[in-house]
């Protein structure tokens, strides 16, 4: 396979906001021989990863797992609980959420994409009080949905879902309330029930560490109970054949036998109470993502969050100065030094590079990312004002790891 | 992943008709790190496993790639070709026709379902015959599509393809053909562009020998005209942004990579002009049925084909003699000898078993396979004629793999 | 890697007395990052693994681990408790008795080679009685040690290693009881401590189901008292600094820290109670030896060990008929079948090959390697008085494996 | 695994000078199934794995492997040119050196130990002129060999082993030159024919990126000529069988099967010319060790090595303040940032520890690598005077590695 093989030495560092590095033990348990998936192994494996999954979900209800890539996911939402022509509202916080009111109207749903003006909805999470504006005008309750992205994996801003529910609550609407979480699940706090969420979308190649190929709709009852009456065309992506199946371990249809295997070791991973299960994943995350803004901050750049309360703890955007080609220094850092950044997306592109700091990681593989991120704008001509490699070192090493406190507690 | 590892010994024998066994090649190519979707590594592979890929289908035209399995692929045929209420002829071979009349009911197509009455249908292939009258009384050309299993992987029973594009030119009728050949593809002969197929649908856990998770669709120009005017709502399975996408090697959304590292090692294996290249794949599956049958003759137990020309050189389907439950052998087999057998799916549930013939097999894995059965059948109580094991070693003794005789030339 | 990859498709069986296939499961187990051999993780590795294999040498004294192969082990042995000179008795059941004899002589030892003779002595275990009368003429306890082989992978013949054990005492005599046990650890019941062995020698690459690499010196008491005066040049092989260091989990150089996660696998897989542990897996191996004879007989072959009290449980060695090279068939059934058997070595070289039935297999594997082995055989034109696959059939069919009978309990 | 699985995420930083992080491509050849040591396919990997390692030391003479780790290809030198009580010269310059030394003491050999007093000799190279001198002295020729270390993996000093050479002929003395190059071969330039080597001894584990398990001698017509009258009880360690059954690719014992498919990969790796092979290889270490020294010096800390001209490319030895431990300083290195330093060896134990800088890295690895030990540093009360992340980036960012040149030109 030589196209992956042209560094002459040393493993590549991939630092973008997914796919995320998938750690070794997840890519040896992929390699276990592919079962029958109609067989009694493959039913106890089934039940595995489904309650795991609903763990992760933070969800009594069902999960569904399609064999099928992220943007399905999306689909698979909005096809279940919508009819042709149907009015959804929906929140542009960057290019992610763009693509997905891109794809409802071209399912032909009627679509409102509410919003700040210019980049700046790109730099903020969902304003809730617009939502809630919104649905109360909306006396007759036409609009069936509400769709917000909670990790912005374009931007780098967190939104508030609970705010969003709280919203819609406050309006006394009945929309459903569809979250895509693709970048924030497991690695960003996420509360499926508490939160009021009644499709939750997600994906396999963020904070699940896995490769990309598997995606998530996670469903309220009454979500449920919407896609009995819905009427969009459905057949793959229909919720009610999978959650029947799904009781005994099985599918309707073949799964992605071989990403179970990874997803079941991921969820052994993530919830291991020895490790200090999903809140330590949470602590985790966050702590990175100071870190690496304490770094950009240092270097005197602007971080393309502009609110400091809604900060992904999973990526962060770094803005170019005027005349800076943000992918130009991409290249530099992807060439000399074997370290891949997000590109700048939609409005964005050319303007900024994202790093990610999910899923595999640790304090010295950001350090790793972060000397490679400033070597490769001193080289592209980026005046820095000061180090922010030495400013990610007085974090790292002033702010231990929550696990390492609980050890030596 | 204590589910998968219950044998206390050696490997367990995966005979079922798909997912095939994955070849420790491609499971090591698999288990390459996750890379940037979007960087310039990913751009060349994407390259090289269209044009492997294409390669396999026999076709110049495009081959559509979804991080998807195969039923996605049934559903991507059907939405982006048909509009709303459109009338496609569909023709029952056995429980996977059924199952695609079935979803293409469900999104809402006017389905009619062609084929002889009760089992004999699946027993046989396509009549194309029945096609070509049935499409010369449709004056009006209001069927859109024919639609029509290459391999039906629940029977044993493979039908020409040449023989229904003949049907539909005789008929003078514009109708697409579309072929379902999930589990023919890389196994049997199929030739997308020389055979005239409009729209082939395939998966990647049959032939190419990898694990289930991505699907194919093969389309012509023909059916790709169709496709700008066709009306069904269509997103994740839009062929025109990812026909355009993939010029570069990318996909509009994120690809499955690490099932694609497989994918580019399949197409290097099948291809291999050292080891004959698709010819040769061909005559290997050809040879391995004809030996499997020799066993189930010798057995005295019915084969479900009951059309020798038309064999499967996939799998082939076994009957059980009147008062035997299919299952229960199959139970006994898996229980005592670590082997796994097809089940009998819909109409045949419980009179038959089926016993994969496909992928990273050689002599011995199947004669591994004949001797559980036979052991597997004379405990159940089953009366045999004679040792089919015993007869599956004449002919593989007297008929070298052609490779071999190449060898000594 | 193409010379591993001629075969076009399927997995090789390798059906020699050892290497033995080795299971995925520790393959996978030897791809975990190599880690610093003097930290703390790999000090918990170290008294893991030397727990288990103490357990599967059935021993409460040191076992040495060596970061060499077998042979290397055979050295160790040797060069520990003897001087330049000493006077050895040592036992001819095969070849690598004769190979260990050979090595003795080579490092300056006097060794006295006992055995029946002729082929007699290959095809029958140690004559306990021998050793008992040639000790009790040496009155003046010149001889230091005893050396035997128990299980003759050259032969597939099992010696009775505490009947040896029991003539050394009848004789009073304090000769060390030096025993090999390379091929039989793990597959034929061993045991190190009631048996009364002063150094028992053995290998990873048989009954452990790992590859080449490590090796192992059991030792009793009186084997390491005997350790501090003998006088043979050691370092390397000198289990003073060992036994010292591995208190801590440690050794004196640079352990072969991968084979030894597979050897922890390995232990954890031999060991597990809810697979029966070691009595299973004795079990396990005489009745594959009893399938695989069992069609040797049928086929009217002789078996090399001609007394059926000492039938080797990990391997059978069938004797040709006059006229017939036993390696011509061997060759036959590796290019046709993909089928590795053993080659009769030393004086049985061309009149024999050896089938292994040891680690990593199943019935089905068995059967697999047996259908090889009659096609090959009637390709090459022996006669075959019945057909061994259908005698192994009926074998296998009639006497479950001993886990399933608890299962079913 | 438990033990090998305590951190929540992320890779560990295996920063010590031996064994090397090993690449996932050499893992993943070292997973092949396990064949036939005595089968074709193996010839043609002994061949093949022969001829590449001959390259590696730069000699068109015998490169014997031994199943075994290092410190036996030590003994296995020894073993096969002496005789018992026969006077060896051998040179002082650390804690391998010294334990080559123990070694030969303890196998019977009169030793003679060169060296500088104190730590002086630790700091320095071999002093040539020394040996020269010594060898004039022995005018009877009682010297039957020098031995001397090329790169001290305890001190981070690589000696001029031409130097040697050259002191020997000046001396016109017939001593053998006896070399470890254990941890320098395939990262510093070593020249076994050109530079008049007759014994070469080098491990799998440092250059060649692999596991620990097989080790070399590379041998001279003079050292095979010395070995036939050698008197040192040898036999798994003679050279003579292996040499022989070496020309059709197979060992008189069983070799160590998937390491060596580890050390076919190695070397298709270092010897590949799109990649520049071993100049390429050289100059790689090369930079990486000024990169590590410049920020050793910009922390104001020692470099263990006095003589600039001697640096190793392989490893820097960091010389601790009075007063720090340098074990603590590791430890929390270790615990905090997920990175294994090498620690100081006898003389130097507690006062310095060792940063590898070998096989599998590349500048980020070692930028993460710096930025633990500066961080652990501070943590542990050691004053710095500059950042010597800030000074290494500066140096990688100045120098590009010279394959980009290449690639640039």
């Amino acid at each position: 396979m030589p196209t992956l093989d042209f560094h002459p030495t040393g493993r590549h560092f991939l630092q973008i906001p997914g796919p995320s590095p998938v750690p070794d033990r997840i890519l040896r348990a992929m390699s276990y021989p592919t079962i029958d998936h109609r067989g009694p192994e493959f039913g106890a494996l089934g039940v595995r990863v489904l309650k795991g999954i609903a763990q992760i979900f933070q969800t009594k209800h069902p999960v569904i797992i399609y064999p099928a890539s992220g943007t399905g996911a999306w689909e698979a939402a909005l096809t279940n609980v919508t009819s042709p022509g149907d009015h959804v509202l929906m929140y542009e916080t960057g290019h992610f959420a763009s693509l997905w009111q891109k794809m409802a109207t071209r399912l032909g749903l009627k679509t409102e994409f509410l919003g700040l003006p210019g980049m700046e909805g790109w730099r903020r999470g969902v304003q809730a009080h617009m939502i809630e504006e919104r649905l109360k005008a909306d006396t007759q309750h036409a609009i069936k949905a509400v769709c917000v992205v909670h990790n912005e994996t374009s931007t780098g801003v967190t939104s508030n879902i609970l705010a969003v529910r709280r919203a819609i609550d406050a309006a006394k609407h009945p929309a459903l309330l569809m979250v895509d979480s693709i970048s924030g699940l497991a690695s960003a706090d996420y509360r499926h029930d508490e939160w009021g969420v009644d499709v939750t979308i997600s994906g396999s190649q963020k904070g699940l560490m896995l490769p990309p190929g598997i995606s998530f709709n996670a469903v309220s009852p009454k979500a449920i109970e919407a896609s009995k009456t819905a009427k969009m065309p459905k057949a793959f992506w229909a919720w009610d054949e999978i959650i029947e199946m799904n009781k005994g371990g099985y599918w309707p249809y073949t799964p992605s036998t071989n990403l179970l295997y990874g997803l079941a070791e991921a969820c052994d991973m993530l919830l291991a109470p020895e490790h200090g299960g999903l809140p330590a994943v949470f602590a985790r995350h966050q702590r990175w993502g100071e870190g690496v803004r304490a770094a950009v901050r240092a270097w005197g750049l602007d971080i393309q969050c502009a609110d400091p309360t809604v900060y992904s703890p999973v990526l962060t955007g770094v803005m170019m100065p005027e005349g800076i080609d943000a992918d130009a220094v991409r290249r530099v850092i992807y060439e000399r030094f074997d370290c891949s950044l997000g590109t700048g997306l939609g409005k964005a592109k050319g303007k900024m590079f994202r790093i990610g700091h999910l899923g595999d990681c640790n304090d010295l593989t950001l350090m790793a990312a972060l000397s490679g991120c400033e070597m490769g704008l001193k080289l592209s001509g980026v005046k820095l004002a000061a180090s922010g490699v030495a400013a990610a070192m007085d974090f790292f090493a002033s702010h231990p790891a929550p696990q390492l406190l609980q050890k030596a507690a």
